[in-house]
């Protein structure tokens, strides 16, 4: 979720959304009592003596996925994912989701329209099962237009807090988790593992300063934690943990595997900044199968630069999915 | 929101929702810990050391609104509302809504996609104010299907905990609020007051044995509630509140008022029972500005059946948006 924009709200529309979200945040009244409400990966709002972390995703067939290629489990089950990546962003412990489906009368991908609801749900099912999140309700329709796949999740932070987009400083370390960055869309877009237990890993072992998932590539992701919290960053170009799939997609798509890795949305691992001395604890010390990657430092100076081997810099664009 | 397949889930498909309903209801791990999950107003899963009360409902340009016939700002106003009357059916004091959209490339109803989203915004935020219920994040997407709107809402019980479908007694006293049951055509489905208010009231002054939104008509609704309480119910026809709308719709639709009043939909009226006693106090002592009638009674025998002036019977057939 994001700004009623989510990180995974797809292509930008013309910068519709972009307004759209600029006018909301003009519009409704700001929210009290340490409420993130509009502008994170989640929305956090008081309920009992606690916390509720919620999040919704609204993907829909022909824009987020096809259900003319894709296996329809392997839809439901992103549809799920994309949510715990967004909680995992708040380093928060998923309790539940709810679904709602439009559905097309004449069914898609082959099967009929009870197959598809389904088919959806088997595949969340394991995911659902595996991070703790189970299926607690939702609401179903049919009607002529595509499928339409809502999920909203909740979770609850841990005893540390949520952590937000707006925590990083200057002098910070500049972290991703995984070492595959770009060309999700050869599959992982589909299949990622949300880094759920990751993130809690991380708030449990570390003073975590930001937080969020990479889901509209990590220039365009990266400028928004920046901005967020009134700082800039220097990327490390020969840091960057460079996915197969990027260098693959690189030798047809005429842009350079880096290039992937920047701008590719869906890559859904985090990224997030934590003081040197903590960086140089988590990496000296490994503790995470899926790896932990420094590919930066953030700066006082608001403007986002990439540097090279050899100490030269550029202005680092901010491409992601409005591009592509 | 209902067992995936909400009160509000509109007109239901030739049984399909009905049997995914049913085949989620066996596929899904039974919920511990008290969790109501699929298959009431609301959903509740443990959360802190409170507990999470949670709906949504997916509306459809062409299935539950129109458009080019009603207002942007109502339809947005309804899809809130529907929310807050799920909430209000649990007992539920409401906490926070999410708000996911998939809008129309070419915009609706004479406007432009993003005016569409602003409209739809300006419709909830006096409802989300007036119940407490603000705004606090969602996900918006432009695509080339219809107009979409999936609204999650949050909600907290009170002290007395929440309410169910499945409480209902032998004995008791079956009750409804408002006195405008049917008819809601004419407007009410779009402008009717969720009774959230009333709801928490309700459990303040008395020991509510179970309750419920009226979304797809009493006779349809009343049904659900005995099933999953495992009683039956008398319906007093001469008791049944019956709104102008229905009695002027009676004039042209060859069905009575009525007929109206037990199976026109999305009356968001809240249907419940308490025991002869608090029933009695409820009505002698009438502290509820849109008043509180008694309709009938709760049965050990499991059928429902509407007993006229003379005390004749006849067994209450259950018709509601499936039908129309």
């Amino acid at each position: 979720m994001n700004p009623l924009c989510g990180p995974h709200s797809g292509p930008y529309d013309g910068g519709m959304e972009l307004d759209f979200v600029r006018w909301l945040n003009e519009r409704l009244p700001t929210l009290s009592g340490g409420q993130v409400g509009v502008g994170d990966d989640a929305a956090v709002v008081a309920l009992g003596g606690s916390q509720l972390v919620a999040t919704a995703d609204l993907l829909i067939d022909g824009v987020h996925f096809d259900t003319s290629q894709h296996a329809i489990e392997r839809i439901g089950r992103k549809s799920l994912a994309v949510n715990l990546s967004d909680l995992a962003a708040m380093a928060a412990k998923p309790v539940g989701c709810l679904v709602s489906l439009a559905l097309p009368r004449g069914g898609a991908g082959g099967v009929t329209t009870q197959q598809l609801a389904q088919r959806l749900v088997e595949g969340m099912a394991p995911l659902a099962e595996e991070f703790g999140c189970p299926i607690i309700g939702g609401d179903t329709n049919v009607h002529e237009g595509p499928l339409v796949i809502n999920v909203t999740a909740f979770g609850e932070p841990t005893e540390r807090g949520v952590v937000r987009r707006s925590g990083a400083a200057p002098g910070d370390w500049l972290m991703v988790t995984g070492d595959e960055l770009g060309g999700s869309l050869e599959g992982k877009h589909l299949d990622f593992t949300p880094r759920v237990v990751e993130a809690l890993r991380l708030v449990e072992l570390a003073d975590i300063h930001a937080m969020m998932d990479l889901s509209d590539g990590l220039s365009l992701d990266l400028r928004r934690m920046c901005e967020a919290s009134g700082v800039g960053a220097i990327v490390y170009k020969h840091h960057l943990p460079i996915s197969k799939s990027a260098e693959r997609m690189a030798r047809s798509s005429g842009r350079s595997p880096v290039d992937h890795a920047l701008s590719d949305g869906e890559d859904f691992e985090l990224l997030f900044t934590v003081s040197r001395e903590v960086g140089e604890d988590l990496l000296t010390r490994p503790r995470f199968r899926c790896g932990l990657f420094w590919i930066g430092e953030i700066t006082a100076d608001p403007e986002l630069t990439i540097r090279d081997f050899s100490g030269s810099t550029r202005p680092l664009e901010a491409r992601g999915y409005e591009h592509q």
